[in-house]
């Protein structure tokens, strides 16, 4: 199969590649071969026309049928095979087994709203008439759920598949009734042309309006801005950074109709490791957050970017044990390829600045190469009073980088827990023994996160129906949402009463039995 | 008992009442006795701390202890007795027995929340834990709820006890778990004081953290400003104009963190009387419209503004019998008084511009008073045709004005559905042979309200848990919400996931049973 470059509108892949972008190898840090075409503003606007045109037929859907596409996007995203898995390591340079693992993740989570939707879950409430009700009869009324409409999804680096043209908002979307725009990543364009065209030919077998789905591909912030501003697009679902996800939230303020903007922009992590666990496992926990943080050279949301420890008399030299063991296990590790050279450049540059800060020391580097995109993780250590001074050492690094705080005592573990922004997660690592330490902690903690973990690494994000991937400001922009787990489908479903219709009018899900 | 005129800061009454403002009596417009105190910069302040001071502890309250509270502002608030009825009478010109039907509501919501707490319902989901899973073990994870924090709450004109002081935002959110600050209305202050006086006895009663509650009075947009855009402020619940609501969205838009901001703008309530419904009960229709617009002089949010019908050669005689009868009736009702001068004015300008509007007949008008500040009904027509080319003619009048929209066919009919703007509600009048034309509108007119009502009126809306009062904007700021009915609690609330936690860091409600 040859990449066309091309953008795909409602069925028809369109787009003048003449003078395009191309991607890039991220191991070798070569241009790749194929030029895509930016989309233009007359195929943005014939993307979201077809998408609102689309969207009472594909609303009106059966949830069988829905189910039924969704399941067959997932088939022929695997019958892509091997080039899918190729093309998607070289435009990321992440390895082979991870590409295919994300790939069995993103078929899952087609598969887990698949099941939802046959499940019949969902099915609202029922208040019954009342007629002899005094002063005044009791209405029927039957509380449902509609669609959105139109949703613009923008895909991240990191996730090429499960966070990308198929990945978790588009499966949400798509399952909650709601055709997509979806914004493809300049940085895996070809990856997001193959998984379009997997998608496009599951519409073509299940007969569905072609209007559905639309790739657009480009590198230009004009894109962007046409999506997220377009009085036909009702919900927004993003994940990338802090700064290029409050641009969009600029320009969403400006719409004449507020929508939902479902933006996952950042988040540090924090891991506190308590008094006890301290003393018992310095040595495996630090072995355990240092390979947590390389997981993807650091590169994942939920990379554990701050580990709070307590540092006074009593805990000494266990504190100098978890930072001896910590600093052996980041020399050992090898310079990596990141995603692209932008977030290359951007690590490195964040490296040196927390190098410069006066209070900060860099403990530990990974192995160094001359290669110039190469990344080399990072170990900070600093104490509690310089990280609340500096709001720098507060913002995510993407990339391999951790920061250990040293908090005096247990005051001052509180003040950092108060002091932190919001996060997608936490761990507090304790024993039994720590347990009411936990439980000061927790309480306070718990609203800094949307997942408070224990004794667990915050890496590894199971797609199930208690998850909560979101949470406060900056983890997410919309803390009362999750993009992973079968709850995120309801960021594109809303409520609606149904007030005494005769059956007929009513949605087949509401309707007497 | 003596209004003080002062704002209620976390227990304390506290204010210069010196240079404040004073109420109207709505029937008389003449200026009330009481001065209320504008709250001050440092007043608000203080009491935005001292919320943020009583989260942790107001949150983690028992279930049980949340719902007495609950119980006991209900309880305080009937013991106001009949001072409460005459000064909210006196304030917003509505009758006694308004009045005391709006308090059996607002105490009717308090109990419904205090029943939801009780019920243990809102357990959240659980994932269990499999050790055995492969590749990799599945952790135990639940699915859990926490309050969002400090809620700013703004009172609403028309509902001076059920959308105001203790009403449904405030009940929701503090059994959501979350301390209130409330700006009371400028147009009935001293209802607030008397309500606030109730909670505040209930706090005392129930000995919970003074800071759960403050009580704002003033009449300067910076106070407002101050407490929407401060950043332990979490959320925002609002009813009122679109004007005022979109000034508070362009404040809550500079924010540094984003939080849900619960707007209730404005609705025109559309009702579509079908073919063969017109035929039969042309004159039952239009006098069911008339009575249910008049409700309180027309200052019901879901008060119906627009009534569409088919005007053709097929149906000209009944659309006449129709307009007729709904003439008379509006030439029937008296002039009355408004919430405010402010109102009152408002509407008689927008009646004016519509006159003044090519292709608008003013058809018909309630009896005219010469007291300024009674207002007479007023009842226009159009061709669907005007209506498309005058946007001014999709927004509310607030006040009892509607517009009758003449639709040459059901093609029409159908472009006029797809021309509105979101709205609280609408209803379909139909007969079962209307049936085809009633499900051709419905599928689209779902799209444009929070309720969908058949033969029945907006006016009048359940508090029960399938009810949903809210809808595309600008009916809500915030589609996915009800500021109505049980499902009200969850805008106060976001997602957590806990993993893998010990039992005794788990909320009660998430343990082991």
């Amino acid at each position: 199969m040859t990449l066309t470059g091309k953008n795909f509108i409602a069925g028809e892949w369109s787009g003048n590649t003449n003078n395009g972008f191309t991607a890039t190898n991220a191991s070798t840090n070569e241009a790749m071969t194929t030029t895509f075409a930016d989309a233009t503003e007359t195929e943005i606007e014939q993307a979201v026309t077809a998408a609102n045109s689309a969207f009472i037929s594909y609303s009106q859907l059966s949830s069988t049928k829905r189910a039924h596409f969704l399941r067959t996007v997932g088939e022929q995203i695997v019958a892509l095979g091997d080039e899918l898995v190729d093309i998607a390591s070289a435009e990321t340079g992440l390895p082979a087994m991870r590409i295919q693992g994300e790939r069995g993740r993103t078929v899952g989570q087609l598969n887990l709203f698949a099941d939802l939707l046959e499940s019949g879950e969902y099915q609202g409430v029922f208040d019954q008439a009342d007629n002899e009700r005094q002063p005044m009869p009791k209405p029927d009324t039957r509380l449902g759920y509609l669609p959105l409409g139109v949703v613009g999804v923008f895909a991240a680096s990191n996730f090429p598949l499960a966070f990308s043209t198929a990945g978790g908002d588009t499966a949400s979307a798509l399952a909650a009734g709601c055709p997509v725009i979806m914004k493809a990543h300049a940085a895996h364009p070809g990856t997001a042309e193959l998984v379009g065209r997997a998608i496009g030919k599951a519409i073509t077998l299940c007969g569905i309006n072609a209007g559905v789905f639309s790739l657009i591909q480009g590198k230009n912030y004009a894109i962007s801005s046409q999506i997220v501003t377009h009085p036909l697009v009702k919900a927004i679902g993003f994940t990338g950074s802090e700064r290029v996800g409050m641009i969009l939230q600029q320009q969403i303020n400006q719409r004449a109709e507020p929508i939902p903007f479902y933006g996952e922009l950042g988040s540090v992590n924090p891991q506190f490791i308590l008094t006890n666990k301290l003393k018992e496992d310095a040595e495996q926990i630090a072995q355990a957050l240092v390979a947590s943080l390389m997981m993807a050279q650091g590169q994942f949301c939920t990379s554990p970017g701050i580990w709070a420890v307590i540092d006074n008399k009593e805990s000494d030299s266990t504190v100098e044990c978890f930072i001896d063991t910590a600093i052996s296990a980041i020399e050992n590790t090898e310079a990596g390829v990141m995603l692209t050279s932008g977030i290359a450049a951007s690590y490195k540059a964040a490296v040196n600045e927390w190098q410069a800060i006066d209070g900060v020391t860099l403990v530990a580097q990974g192995q160094q190469s001359s290669t110039e995109h190469l990344c080399s993780a990072a170990l900070f250590s600093t104490s509690f009073a310089t990280f609340e001074k500096h709001t720098v050492l507060h913002e995510e690094v993407f990339g391999a980088s951790a920061l250990i705080v040293r908090c005096a005592d247990d005051d001052e573990m509180m003040q950092l827990v108060a002091s932190l922004k919001g996060n997608l997660t936490a761990s507090i690592h304790g024993l039994d023994s720590d347990l009411k330490q936990a439980q000061a902690v927790a309480q306070f903690l718990a609203h800094k996160v949307g997942r408070l973990i224990y004794n667990q690494m915050p890496t590894g994000v199971e797609v199930c129906a208690s998850m909560n991937h979101g949470g406060p400001f900056p983890a997410s922009t919309n803390i009362r949402s999750t993009s992973v787990g079968s709850e995120a489908i309801k960021r594109f479903q809303r409520p609606i009463c149904y007030q005494n219709m005769p059956q007929e009018l009513l949605p087949l899900i509401l309707r007497n039995t």
